[in-house]
């Protein structure tokens, strides 16, 4: 059968890539607070990540300005690609901070933060797969729920780290890094509930 | 007369509601820091609004799924539902942040904040029930700029909030716990005029 | 030639306007800066640059609720309008901040991050006037990848006077203010990136 402006499946495959990526990131900074050794080395490696990230966010948007018929609307494409970047940009945000602010040892509530991420990235993963099958939205809108419930977890994960902080006696400026640090963890569940917004945008303009 | 797909009416009975809990929110804060007395059961009702904001929201994704004929943008009704849901997160986190630094007694300023809040959510339960008439955009419109107008307002009492604070020669761990809380307090306000910018886009779209 | 729906041609112009705005608002923060001195009068100015942006944006949406037929799609121009007031805002915020802060004297990495705005919002009054010509997407494209540049330059800076902050044996209070002064000039560039991503949105939309 010939198809006069096929599909061009390959969007489907970036955000793969990216989805993957985005997880790769949160799984390596689970590494870099479990195993906190080597840590510059380890922090390269998620700014490569992040690096990734870019390359296919532009890989993307180049794609989109040479493509004829796009199988999901050119917008949401871009949208899509762009809030799942800016997932690792704050993972890599809160790895360069703990840097910078020279932190001796992670806490447990870093730690759970970054497990939170790892899960929601994850989730994204096996949403972002979904996509090729648009008729089918249940599957992919309950997976964007999931995501809501783990930023339902993160802001509680946040809430205890801060109890946890202030209550320590530390100084202030330990509290400023810290308040920091995991702010940076949060907002980058957020933005994984930004991607979860757009998938069902997608899905619900679709349906 | 036969309707073959009749608009789904209750689409806007949902923005209604979420708009009424939004603004329920509100009142609940200026209560919380009005009488700041039983402040552990009052942070409890207002959580109850924000799983009840949660709830509408799904509920109205869940609709847009099961709805061939939505009588507005489904990608707008969906950025609405989820801009409203956030004004209540906020006033939810701004309480919870009260509790958990422990603080003693609220300011005025927090206060004033709460108050450009109330009003806020009131203009948006207003211009929210105007949608229904969506071939009369200019009361839609000119509720979005009272919208803009309080944020502003917002804006000017965090200014002085945090003149106040810094000031007060009060120790930097007060001063982190008190501008965390304003923040929050603002981006509430902020989020109402994402709202307001999500009614504005759905009006000039459809007019 | 006669056309009954005359494309209205003052969507660009407002465009023109609110970028050269921005980009008014981001050289006077430079001089504000470079020559620290009677701050409270350029602070002023600063202040009438943003009240002519919200000016530009209030009568841009005026203008689409009464205009039938839009160049590109209504609910862009609105977007692209009200997050080119963002930039400004914030650059008004860095600013009120540093006289509420009693700043005695900026740093080099405060103008750092200023020629960084300076340099992005020159980059958006170009990007902005090449709108005219959707036809030729790909010069659009390559300002909004040199925005995307500057706002990972912006990270850069703000990392290093967060290290230069931190390191500086600062009390905690001074660390505050410049934490946040810091933090709005960065989240000033965050938004050109911002404008970049609904211009990416409007060319790839329209190619």
């Amino acid at each position: 059968m010939f198809r006069l402006f096929p599909k061009d499946e390959t969007f489907f495959e970036l955000f793969e890539q990216a989805a993957a990526n985005a997880h790769e990131g949160a799984n390596l900074l689970v590494d870099f607070l479990d195993k906190y050794e080597d840590i510059e080395n380890k922090a390269r490696k998620i700014k490569n990540v992040e690096h990734a990230g870019d390359e296919l966010t532009h890989h993307t948007i180049e794609r989109l300005n040479k493509t004829f018929i796009t199988p999901i609307d050119r917008e949401d494409i871009h949208d899509l690609i762009c809030r799942m970047d800016d997932v690792l940009d704050l993972i890599d945000t809160a790895v360069h901070r703990m840097i910078l602010y020279k932190i001796a040892k992670p806490t447990d509530d870093a730690r759970a933060l970054a497990t939170v991420l790892a899960k929601s990235t994850d989730i994204l993963v096996k949403a972002v797969k979904l996509l090729r099958n648009l008729k089918d939205p249940d599957p992919i809108l309950r997976a964007c729920k999931e995501v809501h419930t783990q930023e339902n977890e993160g802001d509680r994960i946040l809430h205890h780290a801060l109890a946890t902080l202030f209550d320590s006696g530390q100084n202030p400026i330990e509290i400023i890094k810290w308040k920091d640090i995991y702010e940076s963890l949060e907002s980058s569940a957020d933005r994984c509930e930004d991607v979860a917004n757009v998938l069902e945008g997608i899905v619900l303009k679709n349906a």
